[in-house]
């Protein structure tokens, strides 16, 4: 099999899985995403390891669950011998490069411990920082060398913080600043031009780093900061969709009158309370579409540039998200649970590689986990893949149409609630504050440490309106998703430093030594 | 609460909880282990977190499940940022020391990757190596410069490996020379002087460490080799009991017809065929017999200097093994699987300050793990836990007469078939190989990733004679023990990068630099 040499690897944030117009939006144009999924194959049952950013990119840079890597929330430090896609494909001869948001930490204590603090490269977990730029840059919380504000700062939007004064705010009828963080101003343009948002200037950034490549191999992740939060777009994108657009919200009054307690909780969170009215639906999701369609038309770039060097023969390209939003679905804003809302995402793969003609332009449903990213990497370059420590699957047999399902029983998302509100407001302990989705094609069960589950028939209810996880009648459902949950969690890869060769290997290897047990 | 000041750490290896007089041996003289009894506390439901030194000795170390810390195998490595109770005392002041085994490798490839190799307290997992020695030195294994033999050459036994030919081997009739290695010849003195035999040059060092201390703080880990196999003393202890004193071996004939796959394949090994014989037994057991009886004696010399320099008063001590032996019993040699003889260790615990003078001479039946002991070393010096890390409990409460029970619903004891005969012989996936017991005070069910369960009854069966693993009548409370095994599973520690503090209070750190949710 040939080997591919490029991979670009592109995520956008928040951005669920049916904001696109290839997975079916009826209004929401994205002909450039669309493109590449016709030419490659679009997983519509791929799913995020978490429904959180930090988690969840930790999980896909490391191709490990939550619960292996054990970065369960945002900036929570990975462990520092964690090997991350962006240093196992340096170790291959690719230039490994970061456009945009990571979120990466590593165990800063470790690294002072053991005497690597110096070495800046893992302290970015092996991804170069081309242009690292973790996003929402709230004043307060704001580095002062911040490249993309030294960049509008150049344009001439001044201040402290452009990113939000300018970037992320707009004006008011009679021209007076009004902060993006409020959805009720999310309908007015950015206080900056097209080009100088964002989402134009990590594209431009990533242009350049594979111009500037020439032939040398190279991965690039091109980490989008939109269509997260603040929900402020620059003209035209900030009224391209209307209000007319924008679909009903997925909830019932059953799941307002007798919530989850985790749902009951995040629903009292002021951005869920006002995605519960319509007028904030109507100003955000709007917005929300015109960003999504802004980062088509820069896909569309990156494409058209790839095709005009000549990379499309050679480069994997991969589009996908961290996690979705919940858009005021379930009576929720933001992400955080379960729900397909938050946790299914868009996955395209694009394979130059003759050998994936035969799936082109077709769609799988197959159980797809965010962590299959890192082996299907390695696999496309025909490097070894460490399976002692990835618990992904290579994608590459659905690509080339080998296999049409993956290996496993069920896909696991997890949550550790012990950061955020949910965790004072119901007393959890601080080290049994876990949830873990353990989703089937036909249920959805969600295990938590120390609250009742939720389940939901998807086949019945595939809007998981109808919670069935204290039902009488469903403790039979319920015991086989806690042995799908069971049989996860006691064979995950903990034994990293040792490889399965040597494992397999290891008593031949002692008897070689002379080690063998006694007799008579 | 004051404070201890030392502590004293000593493991044998492959001592098995009931070869001791005051854990009713009925013939095993062990008069000093007994004291050390009468003034401290005797946990007769004490469990290694594996049945097999290596990770075994890992969790003790970490204070972690082996599943948490992944080294799953002898000389499996630890992953590089492990902490160590060797590198936590360290931390609070105390000179921490080895002498003796403990069987510590860490991850040399991440040291390298990482840029840390040349840490050489980090290479020893945190514990000074006063004298390091994993024991089991057989010929073609065995490292040049090991001090233990350069010492015997220097007493005048010559020859490449003296650990072997002289420590470990023993004469025939006619003088000829021979293997240890041999059940046959167990019952022979080795070709050393007792006081130059393993156990008395370790405790040598060990009483020059703590001497050349003076008033200074240490932590000194005095981890025995013997009884581990070979199973050759010196004189006298070799034949100090007599085969009239071995008890009968605990088995059943339906074992041995309808064994469990693991244990079929384990029988089948040459030391189990042995072991099966009465004249293995009779061989074997009386000089196991008497390397306990010899470490005993050396514990004695231990205690007498403590008492004459003062130490005892301010100094904790603990007295354990990091795992039993079969001896034959259900027709297995060595250890393995996890029946009592060989997941129940002795532990006694002398607590020097006047809080623990209630309970004196006591004995506990808690359900205690070996991971206990960490927190507990932590908490005599009044230094914090780091509990996000640590998976055990401090028993410092039982040792105070606070709490009679500790927190745990169940001991899990776990081993990675992966490594051994069972996988070829049973055609394991190598990383589906590992089983798990977890033992209430009433039952035992013992999980395995790919093959049947076991189950036994404590209460009717504490022989573990009968095995109801299949057993139609018996699926709810194999269900019930499943469910701690969930409940286990999926409560590990994971999230070693960030303290508990800082998990709780990470929202409202968030708050204070500006990061908020959005409202209408």
């Amino acid at each position: 099999m040939s080997k591919v040499k490029n991979i670009l690897f592109i995520m956008s944030d928040q951005l669920r899985a049916d904001y696109l117009g290839c997975n079916g939006h009826p209004h929401l144009k994205t002909r450039n995403i669309d493109a590449l999924a016709a030419k490659g194959v679009n997983f519509t049952r791929a799913y995020v390891q978490a429904p959180v950013c930090g988690p969840s990119r930790m999980s896909t840079y490391t191709g490990r669950y939550v619960s292996s890597h054990g970065a369960t929330w945002n900036k929570s430090p990975i462990r520092v011998d964690e090997l991350t896609m962006g240093a196992a494909l340096q170790a291959q001869g690719l230039r490994s490069a970061l456009v945009g948001k990571s979120h990466i930490v590593v165990d800063p204590e470790a690294r002072t411990r053991l005497g690597c603090a110096e070495n800046t490269l893992l302290a970015q977990g092996g991804f170069e920082p081309v242009e690292r730029d973790d996003g929402v840059h709230r004043d307060g919380n704001v580095s002062l060398d911040l490249a993309y504000n030294a960049f509008l700062r150049a344009k001439g939007y001044e201040g402290d913080n452009p990113w939000h004064s300018h970037a992320n705010s707009v004006e008011g009828e009679n021209g007076e600043v009004l902060s993006g963080w409020q959805f009720r101003n999310a309908n007015r343009p950015a206080r900056v031009a097209e080009a100088h948002s964002e989402t134009a200037y990590m594209t431009d950034r990533a242009l350049a780093f594979i111009e500037a490549q020439g032939d040398d191999p190279w991965f690039l992740h091109l980490s989008y900061i939109k269509p997260h939060w603040p929900y402020i777009a620059p003209a035209p994108y900030h009224n391209m969709y209307a209000p007319d657009q924008v679909a009903s919200a997925l909830k019932s009054d059953r799941e307002r009158a007798e919530p989850h307690p985790i749902a009951k909780v995040l629903m009292e969170i002021s951005d869920s309370e006002a995605f519960a009215k319509e007028e904030t639906r109507q100003a955000v999701i709007p917005t929300y579409m015109g960003l999504v369609h802004q980062i088509d038309d820069h896909v569309g770039r990156l494409l058209a540039l790839l095709e005009r060097i000549g990379r499309m023969e050679d480069t994997l390209i991969v589009f996908t998200s961290d996690h979705g939003d919940h858009l005021g679905d379930h009576w929720l804003a933001d992400k955080g649970m379960f729900y397909e809302q938050a946790t299914r995402v868009p996955l395209i793969i694009y394979d130059p590689r003759p050998q994936a003609d035969p799936t082109r332009g077709t769609s799988s449903d197959a159980l797809v986990e965010a962590i299959d990213l890192f082996p299907t990497f390695l696999d496309a370059l025909g490097a070894p893949v460490p399976n002692h420590r990835l618990e992904g699957e290579s994608l590459i047999p659905l690509l080339t149409g080998a296999m049409t399902e993956t290996q496993r029983a069920a896909i696991i998302c997890e949550m550790d609630y012990a950061f955020i509100e949910t965790r004072e407001a119901l007393s959890l302990p601080v080290d049994r504050a876990m949830g873990r989705m353990v989703r089937t094609k036909t249920w959805k069960y969600v295990h938590f440490d120390s609250l009742p589950p939720q389940l939901f028939d998807l086949t019945s209810d595939p809007e998981e309106l109808n919670d069935l996880g204290t039902d009488p009648d469903h403790e039979a459902v319920r015991r086989d998703m806690r042995g799908l949950l069971l049989d996860w969690a006691t064979t995950r890869k903990a034994r990293i430093t040792v490889d399965h060769h040597s494992a397999a290997n290891w008593l031949s290897a002692g008897k070689k030594k002379g080690i063998a047990k006694s007799s008579w």
